[in-house]
């Protein structure tokens, strides 16, 4: 019987062309809001995390807008008085009912902030808590390892960063928002594309079955993948993956990855960040490293051991990838092989992928 | 032979005095440029970044000010548009040669930000790219692990953070800034207290000399060093040492943690973070993982296999661990017997702590 998991994977494009339909319509109204603030400050852990240094990117590369993460503890341990006028304050959670982040969005407010919550359940806390509320239409997730509701949070990071941008008249690096809400329309259909290649995961599930630790990086907007495939691994697969920047990992740590430690690198199919993925894949594979990717062009493919295809570039013809996406938006397409992966690896190593030890849906952090 | 590392540990205090000496003079000077802003941009990687998070939680719990980190790809690939005016962009690097970073700090000067330099070397790109520069007066450091480069760094962010808070007259939570001062007067001398304990450092050196993977976790002002005590394992004994906070732990990969991963908790001595800390670690012991310790009470230190001692409270009696520090200056003595593990480990291990394969000492990241 495939996995509740599996199962929800699947549902990912459906979930997300509900989710756009219900949050494009918002856009007048984060448009508003975004006016009297300057900058965004995200609030969120775990895989709504990995959404929000999304976020980061995608706000300040596309909208110009300064876009930073909150370290939760200050408002709910040291009880910080800050001075937030001027801040879009964004928390994102799943069941919208994580209490430090519904106490962080509170005092984010009590300090002058303007609010937005993004959360799959109406009527909770965290939409309580909030000036405007962003409905991710995930529907409900019964695996414990978030998928669906992952990539419809970065469904709903796209439109506040959408609403904020330049508008039609602005144009800038972002382009009209027309233009912009045309290709998040098509990005269900590039999801849908990446459902297929299932052979591929398996031999890779079945190579990664005894390995113990594995580093993944990725760079700009891609970064935030590698994070969320990282995250996925650890909880799934109890496997230790650590995720890096690819600065983080050629400033310091590089030398972990070696003939017992493989490396899996995530790249979107262009952008001014592929060239050094694919060095990086060369040097990893140049000191005895196995060197797995996800996404690239051929000559990332080229080297890396083994790599599942990710959108391919609207600039070049369509690969085996299918469905075209922009780099900007390549991470919705990304994420798929890599949960696909740990679902794989789960049930290759004897692990239920629905139900992993140490781990509820809501979590609370304490204090 | 002792190894460089080894000396360059030893020398902390006597650096950390010069380094107080020759910057606490600059607080007016910062406290003008300051009081142009109402924000703190901090900009790093590697170690420095781990200075950087530290001083994100000192400048929100203790200023009261807005403070966050920078994706320098956002500069330097993305070349995004921002309006920095009225943000403190802060560059922090050793060898002020770093090109990203001095590439991002000019772009945040171009972008409208005031800035500042934190670096080890005058003259450096990164000094004349700033408004202000802190230079830190580590001296040269010849090991390629930076310790007290990283310390004195640690230093500067304290003196910017004194130099914002609310003055003589403001009172807060941060206290009065002449006391704040004599506070920091005293680091120097507890930083020497943690030079003692060798023998309890090369027993879980011994310890560890097997172990592929170790969790480092710390909560609010320790999780900077949980981030450092990682990354030195990482670069000086290629163990995979994972850091994370607290809250992401238990978040999700807490299952990584396990009779084959152990974990390293690091605490301050008091502080809200404390009783969780205690609590993970009893939770993970009961898992069967091996938890070590560094710092803590003695209540933590029951709950730890092994600890090596960080500095006492304040409040409570003189402990072993020597003169006391309030728990937000806590890491700049958490981080000594984390520096002294990862050269015992190298050492253990064959490698030589001095130059750990795969790094060199001015970083570039590329593009």
């Amino acid at each position: 019987m495939p996995s509740q998991m599996l199962a929800e994977i699947a549902e990912q494009p459906e979930a997300l062309r509900r989710t756009f339909a219900a949050l494009l319509p918002q856009i007048g109204a984060l448009e508003a809001l975004a006016a009297e603030t300057r900058q965004v400050l995200f609030i969120a852990r775990g895989s709504s995390d990995n959404a929000a240094v999304y976020g980061q990117y995608l706000c300040s590369a596309r909208a110009g807008r300064l876009a930073t993460l909150a370290a939760p503890s200050l408002a709910t341990a040291y009880h910080a008085t800050l001075d937030l006028h001027g801040v879009l304050a964004v928390a994102i959670s799943q069941s919208g009912a994580t209490e430090e982040i519904v106490t962080t969005l509170a005092w984010a407010r009590a300090c002058g902030a303007r609010t937005v919550a993004i959360t799959n359940v109406p009527g909770s806390p965290l939409a309580d808590a909030a000036d405007l509320t962003l409905l991710t239409q995930a529907g409900p997730e019964r695996a414990v390892p978030a998928t669906k509701t992952y990539t419809t949070q970065l469904a709903a990071v796209a439109v506040l960063v959408t609403a904020q941008g330049r508008g039609s008249g602005g144009g800038g690096s972002g382009g009209s928002r027309e233009l912009e809400v045309e290709a998040l329309q098509r990005v269900p259909e590039a999801v849908a594309g990446m459902l297929e290649p299932a052979p591929a995961v398996e031999r890779l599930a079945e190579r990664l079955v005894d390995v113990e630790t594995l580093v993944v990086s990725g760079r700009g907007f891609a970064y935030s993948t590698a994070l969320e495939v990282a995250l996925k691994l650890k909880e799934s697969c109890y496997l230790t993956a650590v995720g890096l920047s690819y600065a983080d990992l050629v400033h310091g740590p590089i030398a972990i990855v070696d003939a017992g430690t493989p490396a899996l690198l995530i790249a979107a199919a262009d952008g001014p960040m592929l060239p050094d993925m694919t060095a990086l894949a060369r040097r990893l594979a140049g000191t005895g490293a196995d060197v797995y990717g996800i996404g690239g062009d051929p000559a990332f493919a080229a080297a890396c051991r083994t790599t599942l295809p990710g959108p391919s570039s609207p600039a070049g013809p369509s690969g085996p990838g299918g469905p075209s996406l922009p780099e900007h938006l390549a991470p919705f397409a990304l994420i798929v092989p890599g949960q696909l992966l740990a679902e794989a690896l789960a049930r290759a190593k004897g692990i239920d992928p629905d139900a992993p030890r140490g781990l509820r849906k809501v979590t609370q952090t304490g204090n």
